[in-house]
């Protein structure tokens, strides 16, 4: 497991999720404030991809210097504002939901060995063939 | 701008690739191990979409409890051991990666200016149409 390329890449996703909030951002904002603009804009970003924030923005410099100056200023904000939160909240996230699903599946296993043992270790398909 | 929602979305989309990293990283270790295996898992991680890391999970826990928890084992280690790194990578590639599109965009200006002054404030299309 290379954890280093792995840190590498998630930067990566993740400095592009922002500028994806940053582009949702200066959307909201314009369709409020000038509404022609909003309509270029959206345009812009249904057509140019958004997987690869660098290279939508170096388009976006190229077409409308100005607009990508303006995510660019709102990303580093919202990569200052937001970061720091993000390991506690992924961590506590993946375990919590990492319990749900052990929980759901010893329930189900439970549940499956008791209907076996009424049901004579029958093979029932459904997860609960009472209800059917 | 809600910051409190968007932090939410980014831990959540992280988690997902995370997920998405733990499924590569078992993946590569069946494809050495277990090479049926390693077909059964990588056809069934073509089929079910991992956009959504949890219900991934869920289904895949119905298919392979054991393969579910081995992603979940991995995913939760990938979490502790790279998002206390994230903060800082992305702040500096986002911080690097704006100097590097202002910078650009100067050069540009200032080379588009230059010609425009020995062309007699004539339009050019191209970046250098010196070199055409």
């Amino acid at each position: 497991m290379d954890l280093k390329q792995i840190a590498k890449d998630t930067a990566n996703v993740l400095s592009s999720y922002l500028t994806f909030q940053a582009v949702r951002t200066v959307l909201n904002q314009l369709r409020e404030t000038d509404l022609p603009r909003f309509y270029w804009f959206n345009d812009f970003s249904t057509r140019e991809s958004l997987q690869n924030g660098e290279a939508y923005l170096e388009r976006l410099m190229q077409a409308q210097p100005d607009l990508a100056l303006r995510i660019m200023t709102v990303r580093q904000h919202l990569a200052e504002e937001i970061t720091e939160f993000l390991p506690e909240m992924v961590q506590t996230g993946i375990q919590h939901a990492n319990i749900e699903h052990r929980k759901r599946h010893l329930e189900k296993i439970t549940q499956m060995s008791s209907e076996e043992l009424t049901a004579g270790v029958e093979r029932t398909d459904g997860d609960d063939p009472e209800l059917e």
